[in-house]
């Protein structure tokens, strides 16, 4: 199947730049679904799997971001971002010049102009408000990512796929990120899409130290991980979700009705839990600072609202300027 | 309906001591699935609804103990247990003596001897031990439970109610105990449905109070809990649910392979989102102790392997005899 004719058929021929373990899992769910798919990494050598599957191997970033519409990075950081773009950027400042100086070729046959790059590459809210305010004046369309699952999840539509910035670029590309997994779009800001990562990444550390606490707990009196974790994963998915859904809404009222479990409620039940995993020679760091955490919520008046109400001892207090102490 | 006819129709007479919310949503239920219900509480008062349903009002616990061979007890806590129950005891030794000197109807009547007490008040590992202890002489057989939803959840198939202890109780009250929930039977230790209540809600303070970090993170920049919500919950559900059951085996194995993520490569992250926070005014302590502890991973040999690993800094270690330090 030529280039030619699958764009014919409508599927967008996608450039990946960055060919590490999740790169090299875009790049091949893209080749699975069809797209024309262009590849480019540092080191040349982990190319091989994906030619053998059908991608063009490009010579260089220049050649890599003139081969399609559409440019994926996923790259370590957002240093390694710069030290692969900027350089072509730069080349193209270069044409630019020649091209105004009369000799148009090469400028047409790079141009950023009109392209969309799509960074996966995680990083911090502000290194995606920098990468955006960097591709604004080169005309290239710039939309964040964030990918919510590892490498063996790619092409899975059940996992998402997190994006902000362009809106256009979203719309215009959907189909092909769809491909990748289910694509959410958070709206125009750049950064949002990695605030809402580290947030969940954040939710997920404490999940799985929360899981590995009491993982120890009852493995302290031999029973093991494997019996344990799918009650926790019932729990969690069932009961836990539930809870969450109650409360998101109290959130946002501000208002935190503790008719199912009141903090205090919950202060006196976390002492059983304390106790039990000291008695086992457990690290109770964990719920040592729940603990505290909930103890605050009910010096701070919450003592009989629901666990939704501890967002207000971890929310920064707002100063009368309106920031944040 | 008769009671007599409801035995005859198979359903087994229940006994509900302490009518909290719990407690009354446990009666409730039984009631709406036909069993014979026979309801007590310190608090008179608290059982008119349930008698309006059908229910029958003992005088006594010892007239609620008598007129059921399966008697669930949900009171506030342990001390409650025993403040009911003990003189109900000792009344029985009293007319236990009687029959003894010839007098048997009153003994029959209040016999303990071949009910079935379940124990759904939320309590240590410990105290669970030490009410099997108590009911064993007296001939009672003994099931702990935890009830891991709250009332509104009771009798809805999904939630689970965990059970320990006799396993003869379990299987010949089991038709009954899954009216109000699935019923999982976790071995004959007594504790060991307490110490897996105690795990479960560990993991889910943990999860709340990310939850609550990520909603307070997101919300800084004007994002609704109501909307980050649902990403968080399907996150929690598909990805996290299913890198828990990755993680599972490898704490078996005691070998915990970086595949997907490694530690080294999670504290690099867990920096951006501490940033993000620390940016925002939110309170770090819970992503900072998240991020000792992989440190603590780390510095222990396990930088390259997954976050499973960190269990190995959350175990006590053991002594030369076995004991943990
Ligand atoms: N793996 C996951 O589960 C996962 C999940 C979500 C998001 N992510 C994000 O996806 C991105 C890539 O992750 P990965 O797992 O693919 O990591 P990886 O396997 O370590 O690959 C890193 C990639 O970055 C390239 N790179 C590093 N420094 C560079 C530089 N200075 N100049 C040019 N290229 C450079 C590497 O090129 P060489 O091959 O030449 O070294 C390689 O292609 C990261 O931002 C990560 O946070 C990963
Ligand atoms: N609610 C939940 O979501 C939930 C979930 C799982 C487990 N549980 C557990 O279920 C149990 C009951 O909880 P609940 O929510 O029903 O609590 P609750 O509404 O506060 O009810 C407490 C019950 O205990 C009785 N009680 C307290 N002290 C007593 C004493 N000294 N002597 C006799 N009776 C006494 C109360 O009687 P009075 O009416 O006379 O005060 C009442 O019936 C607790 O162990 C709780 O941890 C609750």
């Amino acid at each position: 199947m030529s280039t030619e004719n699958t764009v014919t058929a409508g599927k967008t021929p996608v450039t990946v730049i960055g060919l590490g373990n999740m790169g090299s899992a875009l790049a091949a769910t893209l080749l699975e679904n069809g797209h024309p798919t262009t590849v480019w990494n540092r080191s040349a050598a982990k190319a091989k799997p994906l030619v053998d599957r059908g991608a063009r191997l490009a010579a260089t970033p220049e050649e890599a971001v003139a081969a399609s519409p559409l440019i994926l990075v996923c790259v370590l950081d957002h240093d390694a971002l710069h030290t692969v773009l900027d350089p072509v950027a730069e080349s193209l400042a270069g044409s630019l010049a020649e091209s105004l100086a009369g000799s148009l070729a090469g400028s047409l046959a790079g141009s950023l102009a009109g392209k969309a790059l799509v960074n996966v590459t995680s990083g911090s809210p502000e290194q995606a408000d920098e990468a955006a305010a960097w591709a604004a004046p080169l005309g290239l369309g710039y939309l964040d990512g964030a990918i919510m699952t590892t490498p063996p999840g790619v092409g899975n539509p059940e996992m998402m796929f997190l994006y902000s910035g362009s809106a256009e670029v979203f719309e215009e590309h959907r189909a092909a990120l769809a491909v990748l997994g289910d694509p959410l779009y958070l709206g125009r800001e750049p950064g949002r899409a990695s605030l809402y990562d580290v947030a969940l990444l954040g939710l997920m550390w404490s999940t799985f130290t929360g899981w590995l606490h009491g993982t120890a707990l009852v493995g302290a009196d031999a029973t093991k991980a494997a019996d344990f974790t799918p009650v926790a994963i019932r729990w969690m998915t069932h009961a836990v979700a539930g809870f969450l859904a109650t409360y998101a809404p109290q959130v946002d009222a501000g208002h935190y009705p503790g008719d199912d479990a009141t903090v205090d409620v919950q202060i006196a039940t976390v002492g059983h839990l304390i106790h039990a995993a000291a008695d086992r020679g457990i690290d109770n760091a964990l719920p040592e600072l729940l603990k505290a955490t909930m103890e605050r919520a009910s010096a701070a008046g919450h003592g009989s609202d629901s666990y939704a109400s501890v967002i207000e001892v971890l929310r920064g207090q707002r100063q009368d300027d309106g920031t944040r102490v």
